[in-house]
């Protein structure tokens, strides 16, 4: 039911065409999703300035640039996450305007600069040197969501005297978003270090029984601080977007 | 929103004390989730003769005895799975007209006898002598859901022969139920001999590599009969009540 | 043993040629099989309209061509399940009259349209957009077996809003198939709908803990709602045929 | 090292006692952990207001009672969770204005009110009557740690309305809690309700293939929503801790 | 269909009485089934000094009673596997004549001595103390199926020398039969030793990453050894079974 | 020690050029290996007529040849398992006395024709066309260890009529390797109509949850059937060379 | 063979009574069992200072007093390990002179104080209050078989400065054991601070994805420090006598 | 903070310039991470001998050049483990003084010959040949952190006499590293002949069950021998690593 169908309805009302009880009749069988549906459109302007997002893994160059065209008469900002180099050139060659992030597997069409959305900052840190494009795509998805992002990479548990180095950062965020591999202690411990909500992303970096991300995913579900949660494995973009969802609060 | 607020508004708009705009604006946030509930208790209607369902397990016979205190208001007949024999005594002692059927593990509390309601047979087969539980749980969900139900029990797959007595019924079926442990390989041979819809029942019968269920659970999935589909394990109230709504298609 | 046989021993009674201990003695060791194998084909005519099926991974083209050459003999419709672009682009062009659907991975060869069979209309809804080859294969499964059938893809757990736009088409189907991989969550909102039968199709789509839909298939089995059934990992087959004797019940 | 130690020394120097080598080499060997002492005192200063937590489970009463005996002359208050009923009652003998919450399984001790200390609403929803317990606990910690806390309890996904007869609320939280324990679906329909941050706690309910909360864990982990971070099996406290520490960002 | 009436057919053949024609139809709808169980029953009668099994767990005295009773009238040796020592108790209280072996959970009951079946000697080989009842359990069944069975127990690999003092034993064997828990590698051991068939038994026993038995039940499956093949965690009646099927080739 | 060295001492002790005492220090210090060495070489010429094998997969056809060329100066027989044609190309032009099996990925070197040796025959049965490949390497390792084997292909519980009609050949056999994927249950169903020692080989043939072949196992593992033992997924060599030896008892 | 056997033969050669060639043939046959035997005595001599373990889980304390009886005669020390405090009673009031520590669930026997053999300072960490009975298993282990132990309880990672503060002890070990349950992240950060090898045990304390220690042991087998080695889950006794090996290197 | 800044403000003090106070001032927040510094730095020091680590898989042929040439500056000795053929060209044709084993798929490049540093001898074993490469990946490791290594491959335990051969070296070692696949039942047997520590190191090589080396790795850590600890799957490297460890202690 659309606002012109509801409208005909109380017109009739009004005019004494249509009797209170028929009109109820007519209104008790609206479709609610009709008005959801407008519900959901009103709820979706709240959301303004959250990027769109395409999962750019198994989709071909075509596909992607196929659902580009349509997102961008709507959108403002669209992320497409997972995309390798192959396809992010013929994607760029396209639209010479999006800018691809090798690092993080990741490519970004925007209108105009994102607005400053969240109060604080938001800091990422990453144990391994191969964890770095995870952690890179948590960053640019929170700063595409208008936040202020900082990050340290390369901060694993074995050589933890390289983590105090940035107490100072650490202590400055809002939120946290941690990235681990391998037996995925970072967060734990980072998590004792401040009293902020921490993000805990495992990567399926490793060999052996890391079981493809599954050990580092259980160890930080375990952890034994309590200012933890945990996205799924290698989904830099998830946390990034819960940090910026926490950093708006 | 109720009727009651819905009658209310219109009124209003009926004698023109309130605008048809007004009325759109106070009908566009009507929420619908109420019109989705009074949609609900139509659609409940619709599906009388489904009987209530009290997950026994865990449940003391107080917390049950509180339960049933408050359906039998409103419900024909309620049902009550995992219900074991010392609940059972006490459930029964408070309400003497509940039927006990020990080994199905269910209890039956009903106000009158249950209209059949399904077209055909539904058969119930089991493999082992300790799927029997699961296989009657399947039974009497089945039969107060208002079908006619019949059973073959202990008919496992290394002494294939003895299916082959059934023969006759086991054609008959409009819907079949088969219920199996360990190696889980009944319902992938009973499927091969008929063309019907069946229902299989992973048990959690058994020991070593059973792991309680799941390989009977996985060799059914893996079925070479393409007219099967599964329930979770033990799960014969599931599989009488799916079975008794294909059994109403 | 066939018919032949069996009449040649009797006119050898009924002439006095062979005594009645002699024949009993031939009959005796008569090989219960081949009685069976008549008794099978008996049975096969009774299920004429099931498409026969080649499984087309991990087959060359060669191979395909070679029994579809075998099938087509005897067969009216055959269906060719994951079966790649560049196999069918080999057997198209030896076959022309196979249409291939490369959406569905599924080719199909026919004598003649498909007589209508099912009663009533199968509804197939999916997830997410990687869920549709495998809720393609399942509509096609089901139309190539005689099925009224409709689709509705998209309508996620993440925007239940969409799945109510199509209540209408929910509650006119007789039999649902719900496809779903990632969180596997809407088979149980579906069937908590609808009082139809809902077979729930987990898919291998998503990453990280999906397990190559171990987590749907999981979630699936244990959902709330009891009017559902599954069917293996991917088996959009498996649920379309499902679907298909559960419509003709 | 403490202060007094480094004023020692420094006096020394000052006063010509100490040669700055000899300084150099003293405080070269200052240990950094004492240092990090003192930090980590004025560390837990500031995090005032949140309560000392005695895991329950596995204790004796005797174990708690001293535990508690120690805790209650330096903390506010004192969560203990986890503790069955048994044990409630000596602890509560032993301490009588200690409060036992038997639907949670959690005991707290308190020197006097809990300020207010998070500036928004945390909602806490479940699924099933069995959440209840671990949703009880995420209730509890969240209010003892100083927040506004409202809860909806049994509204599972398989009658998905009943959510919606809740928006109101819904939409009025700055974080969610959301507890489900079977196909654990109701976290990813709630997130894609909101744009608030959803922290989805699994519970070990259910039988068959919900492995002990494997299941629904990994389902929230695939999420199709992002707003979602996910806390261990059965981890109320965990879920109302990590809820309190967003809501004080 | 059994004999009498075959006869009945033809004789009525033979007199002219029936016609070939409805012979055949007649013969045609003969149910294999019946001359299934003919040949099944001709078939029983070929496997004579095969005990009769009744697997004790999970079963109360009163129902092994029953369960003896019938079998009693038709059997001559009947196994009760799994049966703790209470049940033991009042199960052999009640028919004094049957033998309880208490280190294998395993009572007998037989109407005569096992004629000797096997030909040559089946070896039970165990590893720890704490696999000697299913051990011994393998060892009663090869036993009481009539085989010359000798036993060496407590050999395992980490005192391997142990084993060779037994080498001329296990020379002699026509079949092995070794059981091991915890790392599971005294069946490769001894298959390396011998060029005889090894029936490998992994056992339950263990703690840690023993997981119930699957650890020593891949090790063996994945034996460097061919000569080997495996059974059931703990199933030392299957593996007694199986060496004396073979023991009988 | 060899003998010579053995002989010298002995000769010096005999010739009193060495003492008693001596000798038994030279003798205390022999080590076991070499005795052992001696005892194994004579062991093995026991063992005539068992082929030695190459494991092909994951080995150049270079590193293939090298070690043949070694191999065929010593042995009769030499078998390569999982050989890909590519490899078997390249080696069957180096040797050309070597049979390429390309169905069971199996190329075979022999000086002679292997001579009979095992008593009975050998029938090996699969269950679908994919799992030939593995029943095929089973047969061909049996046949060339000596012994008479007939196959029985594509018989799966889904036409279990199919079975039957080979009934007695399945009864001629003394041994019986079941070769299955997908759900895995044929060697229950065979086991249960024989009385003679099953070998089953899972395969991973198979979709979904059949987790390459783990499924199958489980299901073999769990059959109802005592008169079965399983080898690892896959290994027809394995099954063929334990049904070798079972037809040698 | 023993000594006297070896002397018997060489003294008949040396008198001629027997000829070199039936010494030879005696000899040749001389099992190399006896040898190894011998030669082990030599080697259990060498390895004097061990004590001798009873692995008390599982076992009645009538079964512990027996084994003990017959050890006690050969032995200079015993451990029983995993003993619970009822059999460790009734053992204690038998044998008074055992001692029973009940926090490591572990008694002990001895017939006079253990030599000090290790060279260095074995140190335990570990990171709970439940690791302690694990923690402390090892610490007597490594004390009764000779080593200067040290021990540092409940120093987290969630807390990770606690262990900061221990730098000097942790610097000054020659083996370290770090036991630790949850995410098991405790060893990591040892091993990343010392340049000694560092034996982690995990334990299987903890609740939902802990999976019985599964987490930890992953965790630390995927640990990114490389001066680590892992024992089973639990085993504090395995732990504490490898870390007694090392120490006598 | 460095010596230097350390330096100017204790002379600032001894000079008066600087109050006592402010002096603490400054050293209070004196970054303990400074001081830390400084002592890894010392520390490090006394690692001397260590050698760095690339870990090449993943990584390109000029990433690996990149970090060498930083690593060069500063190191005498670096590892590059898992580097495969086609990088290992690269890297040496542009750094001709690297050593390439592709054997062990390992680089090494040194300023000079690596100082003897492990007291003893390290005996590597493996059971396959398949198992070579991470039995050389641990032999270089330990000889390039200055071990005397001896090796013995190709000892499986299906053929235990050949390890009985090499015994005498095996009592020679000081620490033993052990490499089996498979069933892993080599590190066990040989743990139980000698009373030394052993590290096991499972490899993934294997098919069917072997899990990726899971099911040897959970055979090695239920080892009934105690003097035995486990790295990760294929992890040469830190076997020998923690080999040299404990070579040193």
């Amino acid at each position: 039911m659309n606002l012109n169908s509801l409208d005909k309805i109380l017109t009739s009302v009004a005019s004494g065409k249509t009797t209170v009880d028929d009109a109820i009749e007519s209104l008790k069988y609206l479709s609610f999703e009709d008005i959801e549906y407008a519900h959901i459109d009103h709820h979706r302007s709240l959301r303004k300035g959250f990027p769109e997002v395409i999962f750019g893994q198994g989709k071909t160059s075509d596909q992607i640039i196929g659902i580009l065209e349509k997102m961008m008469m709507q959108e403002n900002i669209v992320l497409i996450t997972r995309i390798n180099k192959h396809n992010a050139e013929k994607v760029t060659s396209h639209f010479p305007d999006i800018e691809y992030h090798e690092d993080a597997n990741m490519a970004v069409w925007k209108k105009h600069e994102t607005a400053m959305q969240g109060k604080g900052t938001i800091v990422v840190l990453s144990a391994g040197t191969s964890d770095i494009p995870v952690a890179k795509e948590a960053c640019l998805t929170a700063k595409y969501m208008g936040n202020n992002v900082e990050s340290i990479f390369d901060v694993g548990v074995a050589g933890i005297h390289r983590l105090f180095d940035h107490k100072e950062l650490i202590d400055k965020a809002t939120v946290l978003v941690v990235v681990a591999g391998m037996e995925g202690a970072l967060p734990s411990v980072v998590a004792g270090m401040v009293s902020k909500p921490v993000i805990a992303v495992p990567t399926s970096i490793g060999y052996g029984v890391n079981l493809g991300g599954l050990t580092a995913l259980f160890a930080m579900l375990n952890s034994c601080s309590s200012n933890i949660a945990v996205v799924n494995i290698d989904n830099g973009f998830g946390a990034g977007y819960m940090a910026s969802v926490i950093n708006r609060v």
